[in-house]
């Protein structure tokens, strides 16, 4: 009887997944330093593709034209000086810039600083811009495509249902309510699904999780089989503890100036990473005499329309057998 | 005795496991765009390296030489204009290349289209070429390195088998009943394996799944602990319900010309993204009287090498004793 | 009994996962061939961003400025000719680095080889450089950031501990013994926690697996719900059977030239990736006659304070009831 309760009733599988994502949007910034400027996705998705993962840029700090010399470092209780023998050439810590020439130079007209031998001039990041430079990424949509498969029982679906056609494609937009089914969302409405501010989030940036749940009872319809989507913010904050918030990274975008020498801008890239994770289950029913658990699916397959209202409580239909 | 059946005669453990993977092949295009060319692995693996995934370009919309500008958008039923009135200044939808000027400007000497300020001139992949810019892609090989490791019963392997020497690797190619543990495949083989046409694959892309199972009866000896593979198409199209088809993204190679202005390619990249899917579990017999396995494991392994061949049925030879 | 035994004590849970990275440090080369230079994050690592892992370069091949024309491929035992009848035009395999155009030309004043249409000149990767390139990226630091979340008790935690302040997270480093939760890990200390050698693995790369363990009973107080690091090569390495061995990508930087032509700077980079692997089980303790555990869970958290130390031992505590 234990065994029964156990395992006897259910055979279940993993699902195995493949998930790739699309961003749309474009956004316009205006600066002093980069001027009037339209970004696109080729500009603010990076890198261009990833497995299970789209990473959107929403806030920068941009370093133009940095080459290859010797720079004062950024002012901070490490770098200021007051003459060389508080810089010891050729040593870097890990939070350099550069490597200290031996130099102490001067910052501006107030402060001197250890001289650098970097990419320079170096970055000054002490700043992060408020509001999010790109913050139209709020309105920017995000195509999930996620094929699945449950190996054991060959069952294999996609959450672009076979009832959604190109034309709804083109202009539906998620909502747990209303549109449970579109694969696109919003951007601002994911983060506020997940109980939080986009604008606040774009600033520093953040992880969201994508989450779809294929829990499926195959011994009902195919078409009873759907994706159900959550939202939740990943890099979990307590405001009360608030060490290291947010993501970001580095990259350089590199050129050769008209002499040839090679030249780079630097990017500190703050924005969203959204992780798509897909998990689910899939269960057919058996039952305790007949072992060997496909065999009898095919025979409750052949009987799952009729019985299929009886299913609602999981389990219990079968219990009574 | 059902405790015994479900449990008792054995102890398993997942497998934990790295990928590294690495493409080879030359491809040569001649168009009038870009004239002559040669396309090697720097040029159409993009990103350069990811964890468990490669993505091969196969196919591509290149738009050379885009600056920021104004220029008319490419026509369909939400850019054609008759005049200024038909193109609200600064909106965007998620669709758009750009943000609206307000102006309705000519695209070509028949059509007028809302003028939009973005990377311009706007891509058209309006036609996607057929067959695909890399078709040559087919003949491509991937090398897979897989490394696994069962931390319950401390075992490790690669996928490069101890016998395979470095002449070997140069040359061979997998093959199901041929060369079942080449380590190296041809990209068109390993959608061919699938049971799709590589040709019909590259044109607008998709997703690969190459699945290296390593279930394993560590009773038996390590030398019979060998990798299979096996190859599905992950993005399970439906003949009848073809929306939304593929695998693409964009990205950008950013220049500078003479004068310091900023210009980039934008490339829309169609191709094959391969997943490597590593499973698998290792099984080791123990019996009912000895419930920790891993003392009993010490003992059978010191018998492994007499009793191999009784343990061909896998749980048959242990279940006399 | 033999339902309990198996079950009937513990609710377990898997962990769902995000993870971060960020490196930091700067290196300087000195060669003849790209001068004296200073290598920053924006520089090593590639691509800029990643799901679980992070790639730092700590060796590397550079061939700069090349062009698309036709040049002598570099010779071996499938180049070397002695007339043009030896190349036969518009063939490649796959080792090739270009298209054959039929000629057989001097590669240098003693040797002959064919000539190839490719990116020219074309890679010699014959000798690995040795002592690494790179070298200086054993002190290099990698800061990982990992929130957990347990959906089924509704449990998350992050690694960067609730104690750890700003201070001492900018000069901690991670030491198993004096700072086991300090989440800044030294490059070098990491390989030699697992063993291995720093120098060694930089030449021709490898595969680092940083384990965070987050195995937990949650009927304790959740400070004691504690992050647990190991570190583990995952590139295992016979030193009898050496085949295709560490590892390396290549990549490339593409340039204009003051005309116009594209150019590009191609690197064999070869370098550490370092996979973060999170598992971890969370448990809950309910008995047998409270079936559901959710309910007891409550009811045990009420009283976890008062019994944490006899908890000690794991289940010891709740088998007498």
């Amino acid at each position: 009887w234990v065994f029964v309760w156990e395992k006897g009733y259910q055979e279940t599988d993993s699902v195995v997944s493949s998930v790739t994502t699309k961003a749309k949007g474009v956004a316009v910034t205006n600066t002093s330093k980069l001027g009037y400027r339209i970004w696109d996705v080729a500009d603010y998705v990076i890198p261009a593709q990833e497995e299970n993962s789209i990473f959107i840029m929403t806030n920068m700090i941009v370093t133009l034209n940095q080459t290859q010399s010797t720079c004062p470092e950024i002012p901070d209780k490490t770098t200021i000086c007051h003459s060389d023998s508080n810089c010891s050439a050729n040593s870097a810590d890990t939070h350099s810039n550069g490597v200290k020439t031996g130099k102490c130079v001067p910052f501006n007209e107030t402060v001197k600083t250890c001289e650098v031998a970097a990419w320079c001039p170096v970055e000054n990041d002490a700043v992060v811009p408020k509001p999010a430079f790109l913050k139209a990424a709020e309105n920017f949509t995000l195509l999930v495509k996620n094929n699945i498969w449950y190996p054991k029982f060959n069952f294999s679906k996609r959450n672009i249902l076979p009832n959604i056609t190109t034309t709804y494609l083109k202009s539906c937009i998620y909502d747990a309510r209303m549109d449970p089914f579109c694969p696109i969302f919003r951007l601002g409405k994911i983060v506020e699904n997940a109980g939080h501010s986009f604008q606040d989030m774009a600033i520093e940036g953040g992880i969201m999780g994508i989450q779809v749940n294929w829990d499926c009872n195959l011994d009902r319809a195919a078409s009873l089989c759907l994706p159900r989507y959550s939202f939740r913010r990943l890099d979990t904050r307590d405001l009360d503890h608030n060490v290291s918030p947010g993501y970001n990274f580095r990259f350089a975008k590199y050129f050769r100036d008209h002499t040839g020498n090679e030249q780079r801008t630097l990017i500190k890239a703050y924005g969203i990473r959204f992780d798509i994770i897909v998990f689910g289950k899939a269960t057919v029913l058996c039952d305790v005499i007949v072992l060997y658990c496909m065999k009898k699916r095919y025979y409750y397959r052949e009987k799952k329309y009729k019985y299929v209202e009886d299913y609602e409580q999981g389990l219990a239909g079968e219990m009574d057998q």
